[in-house]
């Protein structure tokens, strides 16, 4: 079949929206109408050309919501009709990972999937001319119409809203995720925000849900702060408006009369700059404080720290799509959303048709967006 | 009164062996015969100028046993007669600290401590010319006598050999303890520890205990391999031996028809070297693997690693005192060793009079000992 997709032909070219070729789901794989989707600093990441696993041409996006029109041989688990969230990361309920029950983090299609292939180690979409298009983390979602492994969508209820409920599929289930799954942070904990964007905003509502006290928020952009306080956030910490650091700061904003060290129990850096993740590191409170990373670093940046840091209590850890196993979980955070145990809307700042997609990149780097979907 | 005690006048000196003046135990204070007492890393590290929070002149020594003569006003957990364990980690149960139930760093002298004085601010060790002689780790068992707090004081049972459960005081519990406190490690798991010094052995016995599968030894000297296999080691790595590097090589060891990421469950760093605290991290297997940095770094070296090591699922972790609470878990290990459960005779290969303290330190430059205990 032909479809319509944003095509990122190749690094730090804007997309191209083109007529592609998509074939048929094979064994094992499911033909997906895509009704929305996200576009996120991921996507970005690869089309700007920042990431060195990049491969082109392909097609970008992993934040989708759709509906399933086809099923390949083999597949029991999703029939036409499904309302679906692609997850780029799977859960095939077999493997090492999956069966540990210590990681989201499923092998099960990883090898391929990071060739930008299907697990047959082909592609499904072509060029008209025949040239191949490779996939995006396994989704592929500026596409109108993909093609993906049964284990890699999660199946949801019908009556939620495309266009919201994407978000589901990265930003908000990485934010919550790593404040339930990976911290898993306590009623009444202390806990210190780096970066109040899109997932640093989910953060925080993840905090508020986990019943935590006090809930720091950090920014170098003044104008976050209000709609960081909606979603729950108790402090604001404007680090270039200060006279000593951050970490400092936050020290002393944790101090009470019995605790005279002070520090967070958690803190979560979603900047992907490695010298935030120190900051959120060293903030943290001797003895017991937690650090997650969530943001994506540059190519070759590394993280460090002095290793006393950790010798007094600290943990360093990091999480991957909020260590949400997906076909599990995500239809729950879909059920949350619905229930309004989570807010999505308002951080949905701005739809647009595929053809404007490109404007989506634009309200990105200008700090405008908290999140664009394209609606198909 | 007067005591025997080995000095540090200044750093890089050796330790020299004289009368000096000890003052009785005020509140909350108690004094202690110490009868015998183990000579660490951690005494070297301060001895030689390496600690910049050295402060001379100093009486070092933190792994003692010894009985206790008199105790101060208000004293009520231990009297004359108790055998005893100092601890340079105190658990005074009534701090922020203690009462998380999170960490065993207790913060209720940490001020005082570090500045080498008692709780009051003072010290009890003077030369005979009045000059204040420092405390050290709030210990100083490189004296016949010392002054220490009831909280840092661990009571055990009397007919254990103070020759051999001094080693508790410091490198059994700091070994055994990380992998049973810190790592939490579960029957079946695999594991690393990089250096078969004193702590990596106790690192090994501690793994045995808690059932790990596969125990796998690093260090650069092969003849450190056969005593580490009697503690348990199940498989040896020299990495200067290797055309490839050490994570490669435990990757390798790890993988399994089934698995074929490879990588052990836990690791540890008994070396205190910051390169291979970044291997201990980095051979820990993706999703789960979880690093415990043991060893103490030179001062001023940082670990760092690149952030993905994190994302992808691996946790860093350091520990102080093997996370032991030190009130409550020595008088354990004690029970332990007595009970044949843990192994410590073996691992004292040297035995001499305080007079001789210095051929201590020489066997531990030439790699000779293990660990050398004075006995008074």
């Amino acid at each position: 079949m032909r479809t319509r997709a944003a095509v990122a032909l190749e690094a730090g070219k804007p997309l191209e929206i083109m007529e592609v070729e998509l074939d048929g789901p094979k064994a094992g794989e499911v033909l997906v109408e895509i009704k929305a989707t996200g576009i996120c600093h991921t996507d970005e990441f690869t089309r700007s050309g920042a990431d060195p696993e990049g491969i082109f041409p392909t097609i970008l996006g992993h934040e989708g919501a759709g509906v399933v029109l086809e099923v390949g041989e083999g597949v029991t688990t999703l029939k036409p009709g499904d309302h679906v969230i692609p997850l780029y990361t799977p859960e095939c309920r077999e493997c090492p990972s999956c069966l540990s029950g210590k990681t989201n983090l499923c092998t099960a299609i990883r090898n391929t999937q990071g060739q930008g292939l299907m697990p047959d180690g082909t592609t499904r979409f072509k060029m008209l001319d025949g040239t191949p298009i490779y996939h995006y983390m396994g989704c592929s979602t500026f596409a109108n119409h993909t093609v993906m492994p049964e284990i890699a969508l999660a199946k949801v209820r019908d009556d939620a809203p495309f266009d919201k409920i994407c978000y589901i599929g990265c930003g908000v289930t990485t934010g919550i995720g790593a404040v339930i799954n990976t911290a898993g942070v306590e009623i009444g904990s202390t806990a210190a925000v780096f970066g109040l964007g899109g997932i640093g905003l989910n953060v925080i509502q993840g905090l508020r849900m986990a019943g935590a006290d006090m809930i720091i928020g950090v920014d170098l952009n003044d104008s976050k702060e209000e709609m960081a306080r909606k979603f729950g956030m108790t402090h604001f910490v404007n680090p270039s408006k200060l006279d000593h650091s951050v970490t400092q700061e936050i020290v002393n904003l944790t101090k009470t009369e019995r605790d005279q060290i002070g520090g967070v129990d958690y803190s979560f850096d979603a900047t992907g700059n490695v010298k935030v993740m120190r900051d959120a590191l060293e903030c943290s409170h001797r003895g017991w404080g937690v650090s997650v990373i969530i943001g994506v670093a540059p190519a070759g940046a590394e993280i460090s720290t002095r290793p006393f840091q950790l010798v007094t209590g600290r943990t360093w850890k990091g999480t991957a799509f909020g260590g949400a196993k997906g076909r599990t979980d995500v239809p729950k955070f879909v059920e949350w959303y619905m229930n309004d145990k989570i807010e999505i809307d308002s951080m949905i700042t701005h739809t647009m048709p595929l053809e404007d997609i490109n404007k989506a990149f634009d309200l990105m780097h200008a700090g405008e967006s908290i999140r664009s979907v394209v609606i198909y």
